[in-house]
């Protein structure tokens, strides 16, 4: 089947994609994920035919260090949220996927549940490229999955280079998942990131350690109420249990409850028109610096200028100069 | 005798900026400040010349809500600096402060004793145009500063835009100033500013105050500790009164501290290499969009675009295809 999918013009597929084929989705990923120029061009025509059925799926996100539980958890929370109707797409940024060693993000042998069932998609991060380059695809992946039907879609992280503010950036809900106690800094938790939070949740909320979660929410959440800043909502804090599929009925309700709230406030929209423009903004000047770094002497120049600038032997605006010099008419 | 500067050459406005006269430096600063090619050729030359003699202060930023007590504060360490054998400069960035009304951070008014002293230098903020353009005039004014001597260079800032993070980019330390009592929210400082701090500092902790800054010091300092990150020093908290020159040499020595462990450690060499790195690729992507959107038909074509990515009409690589097509060769 995917081998005659594969001969299908973009508008064929789009149009089977629509209709919640899943070999027209896999293809359509496939598309998207490749770097020719061919390939990206038939994902961009498939994309375009099928903008009008995206948008309707809730966008989550979900980070933890390794070890938090993400797996489990998302396991569970999507096979209770098939149970009640849904549509599940499981989704990964990791730019450290394709490199070996680690666990791998969307890897179905971690979800033993969700794997198995008609309702899931699941779908492992891109392996190649930058961070930009993997957020790229995963956004694209999403509202592929969108237009197929999926109508939650969350999008799992681990704390690779900037990847959380990349998945916080794309989705309604960010969540944070914290261990049972300790701060940040036992945790691994990198700075900044429960900033980003929408929601605060304390995994792993049993037996020993139910105690010291209810601590850990108390302690994040003062920490929450304090620095939530005058323009920002205070994030909910919650204990649960992935493994014994408790409070996340709670989560469920939390992720719902903002969006909701924000669908009425007027949030919603614009934080996801917010979102869009950003991502044209990414994609023009990621367009750019290729464009600009398309020679060697160009990239050379670049290497040069950047190490002689580190070094405080030359000014910025010298530098600058020095790298379109290089560049020449064709990059500048 | 600023008319006579005013007809020197760059290398010889730069020679007599490194022998410390001040009129060399008010000429370069406004050959920096200016968005006359021919004026910005100049200015890049003087950095080009005084660069070797620039890097030997400490740079301390200092940012706070409106009537926390920046200038006071300023205006006091600024003394007890001199007193104790520096030469000071001050330095803005409030892209707001071309438009009308509020106050003008690095107003000389506000700085009554600091502005009398012949071993000071205050600069308003530049008036013109966005954070990142003020922000690069700051910067050069900074090393400009440098290389004519000033071994203390402060750089205050509001919370407009993203202006403490363009700040917080620019200096060694950067100290966040809050008021007693109440958190992030009644104080109206924005969100994922604390995390930005090397140093809290609780000011008016003086008479009626004084008790209810140590509780605030207490809670912030609880919360810096459980957010630091794995990654992150936990800034310290302190209490002081810029009004009774109270605190300021336990805050003085804070950054102090944090430059000499930094110098041991090497994080201060790496924060200044990376800075200066960050400034490069900060002036390379302006330049690169200035080039693109050198034409209306490109700036139209990138309104247009973003409005229809905004309202989910168009793909963001539909929307960067239409864009770089009405720029055109030259924008390409």
């Amino acid at each position: 089947m995917s081998e005659a999918v594969s001969r299908l013009s973009p508008q064929a597929i789009a149009a089977r994609l629509v209709d919640g084929d899943r070999a027209a989705l896999g293809r359509a990923i496939t598309l998207a994920e490749s770097r020719h120029p061919d390939r990206r061009a038939e994902a961009d025509a498939i994309l375009s035919a099928v903008l009008p059925k995206t948008g309707g799926a809730v966008r989550v996100g979900i980070t933890g260090v390794p070890g938090v539980g993400k797996s489990t958890l998302i396991d569970q929370l999507g096979m209770n949220l098939i149970a009640a109707g849904h549509r599940i797409a499981v989704l990964a940024v990791d730019p450290s996927s394709g490199r070996s060693g680690g666990s791998i993000l969307g890897d179905k042998t971690r979800m033993a549940a969700l794997s198995m069932s008609d309702a899931a998609f699941i779908r492992p991060s891109p392996t190649a490229g930058t961070l930009g380059g993997v957020a790229r695809r995963t956004r694209e992946t999403m509202l592929l999955t969108e237009a197929a039907g999926f109508d939650v879609i969350i999008v799992e992280t681990v704390g690779v280079g900037q990847s959380e503010t990349a998945v916080a950036g794309m989705v309604d809900v960010f969540v944070v998942m914290v261990l049972p106690g300790g701060g940040d800094e036992l945790q691994g938790i990198k700075k900044g990131v429960i900033e980003l939070a929408d929601v605060l949740a304390i995994n792993k909320a049993d037996g020993d350690q139910a105690a010291a979660a209810r601590r850990t929410a108390g302690d994040y959440q003062g920490a929450v109420n304090l620095l939530s800043g005058h323009d920002g909502a205070r994030a909910p804090v919650l204990t649960l249990s992935g493994l014994e599929n408790r409070g996340l009925d709670e989560l469920w309700d939390a992720i719902t409850t903002q969006v909701d709230a924000g669908r009425v406030s007027g949030a919603f929209d614009t934080r996801r028109a917010d979102q869009a423009v950003d991502w044209m903004e990414d994609l023009l000047q990621v367009t750019l610096y290729e464009r600009l770094l398309g020679t060697q002497p160009a990239r050379t120049a670049r290497k040069i200028a950047r190490d002689r600038v580190r070094a405080g032997a030359q000014t910025p605006a010298e530098a600058v100069a020095d790298i379109l010099a290089a560049a020449g008419p064709s990059g500048s």
